[in-house]
């Protein structure tokens, strides 16, 4: 491989970056009612968005927290409910406890399951979590189908997460099911409105794993 | 595999809700100085964010679309900064003209070279790019240096691309690559401000594919 490389080595480190990032995030938030570990994936999803709108709207179930770091330390896993969640999603403090980063979506069973019912793809890939991914923490970025069904699987008794991290985003039924998992008693971490995204999903998962790890 | 089956399947098609979040979006946006092709790039980014501020920030030189479409139809492909934005993009459309998606951030020989100049893989992966991906179109939707990198290998000859899509979110750095891109002579989509990220690069070149398609 012939790369052409500059004169001077350039220096920057990420590690830098997100520092200053993170002084800046807690500098214009200004004050706010977070704990400081639901703070430290606020200030995540806004490093990842940059939008303090959307940080604000993070809603924390009272149990969420310490229900996500016991999963990830007890090697549960998580379930993405589409690949840009799966890949933005940091493996080794996953893996270092036993647990993977899953998605079914795009799974051959997954979409003959979809064709055959007439289905999403996003709403059968949660039906196959359930079954598969006991105890799992489940990130939802993208579709508020894949949401909807999940929280009507946690009502039937059918999923058991350790926790819902449902950001969907988008102009139809992503707010609406958000608004639904606010009300479900399970832990979950969602937002208020329309936003939300595959990164929201990725960097809450990745705040998380990160207490996980200090913890031990 | 054993699927739980909902009693009653569902019926809910992901087309009907793409239509009708572009319906919302064109209400809502209401005026605006997009050409009917940009528009349809803009929709798309405000349907992946729910975000019209972040719409309303897109800027496009004047040759953005045409060459875009071109690049796509050559078949020159597509190189993304991150894996998020690499499998967030639609594949058949660019494929179907002989173009792929590639992403070179975690290959070997990029990560090698960046330990060796003590620099960010971001940075050595644009450089592969320029080597190895003549003419392609470039969408960075995580990494600033990446895209002041290939800003500066454009200005020393070195990569010379269709188009750069060049929409990095974050604190340090994000705005001002996006303000050095908008003074570049080339073929490019970007935003002003803060915001964007893998999902604004995805959709900008989802709906790319989806012009180049409808021409033939």
């Amino acid at each position: 491989m012939d790369f052409h490389t500059a004169f001077r080595p350039e220096t920057v480190q990420p590690q830098e970056i997100e520092s200053r990032s993170f002084e800046i995030i807690t500098e214009e938030l200004g004050e706010h009612s977070f704990t400081p570990e639901q703070f430290a994936i606020v200030q995540r999803v806004i490093h990842a968005s940059a939008d303090f709108e959307l940080g604000r709207s993070l809603r924390f179930h009272k149990d969420a927290i310490v229900s996500g770091i016991k999963a990830i330390r007890e090697g549960k896993g998580v379930v993405a409910d589409v690949q840009m969640v799966q890949v933005g999603i940091s493996k080794p403090r996953i893996q270092k406890y036993g647990g993977d980063v899953h998605v079914f979506i795009s799974d051959p069973d997954v979409i003959e399951e979809a064709k055959r019912l007439n289905t999403t793809r996003a709403i059968v890939s949660m039906r196959k979590a359930a079954a598969v991914a006991d105890g799992a923490i489940y990130a939802i970025g993208n579709a508020p189908t894949a949401l909807l069904e999940l929280i009507r699987l946690v009502k039937e008794g059918i999923a058991r997460p350790s926790l819902i991290i449902g950001v969907p985003v988008g102009f139809v039924s992503a707010a609406e099911s958000k608004e639904e998992l606010l009300k479900l008693d399970v832990p979950f971490i969602t937002n208020i409105g329309r936003k939300g995204g595959s990164p929201v999903a990725v960097a809450a998962v990745n705040a998380l794993s990160l207490l996980a790890e200090k913890m031990g």
